[in-house]
């Protein structure tokens, strides 16, 4: 369960990396993980390693990758190099992938695959990365195949406890210290929950303050899911683009809140999920960000604008998958 | 499998109760069910026995109940009398009712209870209402218990799985002839399919204009599975004053279609959804309206008519049951 205490909402001098290493939360495996990661969704392979070394040297200890992301290898070489040049230990890293819809019937091989990309002989977490099982056409492949009307072709002979089963035989085996779940609905969650003898450590999910979910992390968390954050900047121009969503951070409450508390709109914003216990995996791909991503711990929302932030609730969903799927799973 | 057919499309005098028992989908069970019923909702129980005996009467041979509407005995008392008043035949009725939240855990009991309190040796149909297994307060008590921050008390022990053994059971006992779901997702209706011996026949979901989930509907067609729409007038009066959600039988759209056919706003909502090969169980307590929603039968609407229906989708959920809950059950 995320801790209760308020260990991490405390304001600390989070320019030290030693000092941020310490903002973490202990999931219900035992293991702690970072309250912040850096995400390397749609993260330009060939530019990678450099980038997440300079990463590394301020103080990320946490990254969130994804067979889907096809950068697993180039994420690996990275932290490889990192180690050999004695940045940082493998111990201290947190590193995060996930098993992709294709390969749902196939997650033994699927995460060797990941590992062996990234160069790793444990992960720190996996997830299951949509509770939604695809036909299978290869392990690494990642594939999204559609039916003859240009549908996401969705398995109906695979229950997700299956799939879950997978999952936990890969702890047994050593090769996954804590395993999760990803975009899981609270009722699929609840099911999950039911079902499994390993609990699942965490939820991954879009919420920001456009897409609140109260309901969702509140139900995870009452019950010992870490919730995580994607997309907590809103999507920003990425998805704007992809999507046609709409980005938070141009409200004019995160304006006002920038100006009274001297930060970007962009902190404000993963300040106040750190303060509802929610773990933030920003992406970016500009190293004056990384740095600016993480000065969230030296300062502190007050509770008012906490409510205010609440008022900016729309139920406004950025990653709509359904766009190249030709499904809107989420109904 | 909904008939792909158009059997049911092509208009028939629908003022002959004998033509509209003809309109009926074959369930993935083998049985029949037919295309329009009556949901008996917050139907006042003093009045039900007369108002169900005009209802069979005027040709309805389709009633959807549920053990929380707390109506099953004068359900049960009104069809006890049509039958030995000889205006029916027992096989001639298809009765739904449906398994309480908190009784998931104690299905063959509920199921009993609700055949002694409906005077019948079998059910057509039986589903589940929520996806969301509640705390058991005994059978028939149709219980929300809260916890003590006045959240519904979700259960997080048994699967859906577990509950659908139970249904399933049901139909091995003969006491149900076919079982389904209601209120389930996608996600969960896949789920579902992937882990049943005997595949649910029904969804029943929330769908109208303002809410059309055309993803779900598909997706359940797809797969054999009749999707039965409740709430199929968009909420109307109750739900607007209940949940202070929006009616769309006030869309100007439907003002100038209900125009063009000669028909009510009600009637091209109806038919429209009869056209999605939908069956629908609209409710209502006045009798003139029992004829009303009868007559969609005899005409059909245009494809560009259809397309226009298509334009007012808004994502409108009406049935918030978290408005009571303190949780909002589909985040």
């Amino acid at each position: 369960m995320a801790r209760e205490t308020t260990g991490f909402r405390k304001p600390i001098n989070s320019h030290d990396p030693k000092e941020l290493s310490k903002m973490t939360v202990t999931l219900n495996s035992g293991f702690e993980m970072p309250m912040i990661g850096l995400g390397v969704f749609r993260m330009d392979g060939k530019v990678m390693k450099d980038f997440i070394i300079e990463a590394i040297k301020k103080g990320y200890r946490h990254f969130d990758c994804a067979a889907k992301y096809q950068n697993e290898a180039e994420l690996g070489e990275a932290i490889a190099e990192a180690i050999e040049r004695k940045l940082v230990k493998r111990e201290e890293l947190f590193i995060t992938t996930k098993l992709w819809n294709s390969d749902h019937d196939h997650v033994l091989e699927a995460c060797q695959d990941s590992l062996k990309k990234l160069r790793l002989d444990y992960l720190d977490l996996f997830l299951i990365h949509f509770p939604v099982p695809t036909i299978h056409t290869g392990v690494g492949n990642a594939s999204s195949v559609k039916d003859k009307d240009g549908v996401l072709d969705i398995k109906t002979n695979i229950s997700l406890e299956t799939t879950w089963r997978g999952m936990e035989d890969l702890v047994s085996r050593g090769l996954v210290r804590s395993i999760g779940i990803s975009n899981y609905s609270l009722l699929l969650t609840r099911d999950c929950l039911a079902y499994s003898k390993i609990k699942p450590a965490v939820n991954q999910i879009e919420t920001h303050p456009y897409f609140q979910r109260e309901s969702l992390v509140k139900f995870c968390q009452k019950h010992g899911v870490c919730v995580t954050a994607h997309t907590p900047l809103g999507g920003s121009v990425a998805n704007v683009e992809m999507f046609g969503s709409v980005s938070c951070l141009d409200d004019p409450i995160l304006k006002v809140l920038a100006e009274k508390y001297k930060r970007s709109a962009a902190q404000i914003v993963l300040r106040w999920n750190i303060q509802r216990n929610v773990v933030i995996i920003p992406k970016t791909s500009k190293k004056e960000r990384l740095a600016e991503n993480l000065q969230v711990f030296d300062f502190e929302l007050a509770k008012e604008d906490m409510e205010l932030i609440k008022t900016m609730d729309r139920n406004h969903r950025t990653n709509i998958p359904g766009k190249f799927w030709g499904v809107d799973i989420y109904q």
